[in-house]
């Protein structure tokens, strides 16, 4: 997908939501255990209730893979079930060297047909370059993550007086542009977000950490936001596990449409509604 | 496997060599695409040619990735034909937070019964830690990789005066000890490999790079060695594809016993040799 596709998206459905699909066996109504695929049956439900407030789908990799083959199998199944107007990341966290790169990005992108792959930048330019040659495709790179531990790496001071995390922002520019580059950074440091935001005018965000995790969708959006939008702001848990019971598909469309209707109400006070 | 158990394996079979499992359908000899499970029987070959001169088989999961559900069965069937005195290395490059984390480390100790994974440490100490809490298992942190882009991030020298790859080594030893915790330290700069010893004198390194790579056994024997031998040394292409044809396992098998000899020596003259 093109970025001004996924622009145009959303100014029609007036949401920067992204769905995470953490589908885990252990949580989802144990009344779809009699499906053949419990997983997918699970996620063709939700994506029946949350797409029409929604822009992107992150599944996140690690529940699929958990379930070994089937889960690999449960996981292609719903990304050709997701609307091909909706942007579809693969919540990977991948980043190894030139030939695996490749590989990976070979899996992702012409395999399964995600549109993103959320990338790791410890190994650096090398690791990245790969997943840029496949065309309207994103690499989606760890910047500021919302966990505690990204105080660890993320926050050491170079001598250069950035931090590691604005190293990573700001030399990644060098290798791609805002048309296949994308940043996560989380929604738990919103006062942060602002600061990020003059370092990548352009860039989207993939900004996870609104729901379960903490974060508050207001100050991300205003901190965040630039004349195209520029994010995506993703909630998982609290919307696919709105509720535990029969009706979890329509709790999670009643969610979703929840956070749609104050991103609404987001875009239409910011610098977006300019220029529509 | 425990440290004191792989230290019996090195002792045992005068070799500190890992033989990576990057087992690509497109190099693997034609005539062996005849088998239902082409990845698994060149594997097995493989398994059954050097298993003599190796102390660990290190598969890279993206090989086995790129082929779908299919990869997954193949790369489990490998798994399970490895010996069991053999230490095994999942080459995933994870990373994520806690209960991701926590998932892709049941996936890989519990279900397909590796004995390590690699992970990045980008994400910082809640992102290893799930790790940790498999007994007898083991993480293997990236610090300085041997690709150029390592250069970009790993390299940046933090207003401590030290280089992010050293705040990596220093700060993760205080999160485990080197009974669960290696480091991958890339065998192209064998001269700072000496330096990396000295700041994680026990820690076993697993060093990839010798080979397709470059890199030079003798002088990272030389400057990476502990008395408890401290080195994993991985090949991968240079053994396993040593021979395209026919003869490919044999092939594989007279590659690894050669640089089994030369471990063989490199082992006698070292400080290993004092101790046993």
């Amino acid at each position: 997908m093109t970025r001004d596709e996924l622009v145009a998206q959303i100014k029609t459905k007036k949401s920067y939501l992204c769905v995470g699909l953490d589908t885990d066996l252990e949580k989802i109504p144990k009344d779809l255990l009699r499906f053949s695929d419990p997983v997918f049956e699970f996620n063709k439900q939700i994506i029946d209730a949350t797409s029409a407030y929604c822009v992107a789908y992150k599944p996140n990799i690690a529940f699929y893979e958990a379930l070994g083959p089937k889960g690999w199998e449960s996981l292609q199944k719903t990304l050709d079930y997701i609307p091909k107007n909706i942007f579809t990341i693969a919540d990977a966290k991948r980043g190894d060297i030139g030939n695996t790169s490749s590989l990976y990005a070979k899996t992702f992108f012409r395999q399964m047909n995600f549109d993103a792959v959320t990338v790791a930048p410890y190994m650096g330019e090398d690791s990245i370059r790969p997943f840029l040659e496949f065309k309207d495709k994103w690499v989606i790179l760890l910047a500021h993550t919302s966990n505690p531990g990204s105080a660890d790496f993320q926050l050491l001071e170079s001598n250069s007086g950035r931090k590691l995390y604005e190293e990573v922002i700001l030399r990644s520019q060098r290798w791609a542009n805002p048309d296949q580059l994308m940043y996560v950074v989380g929604a738990t440091r919103a006062d942060t977000l602002a600061e990020i935001r003059k370092l990548a005018p352009d860039h989207f965000f993939l900004v996870p950490g609104i729901g379960a995790q903490g974060g508050d969708l207001e100050a991300v959006s205003k901190s965040g936001m630039n004349k195209e939008c520029g994010l995506l702001v993703n909630s998982s848990r609290a919307i696919i596990y709105a509720s535990g019971g029969k009706d979890f598909a329509d709790a999670a469309g009643r969610e979703a449409k929840k956070i749609q209707l104050l991103m609404s109400q987001h875009l239409d006070n910011s610098k977006f509604n300019i220029t529509k």
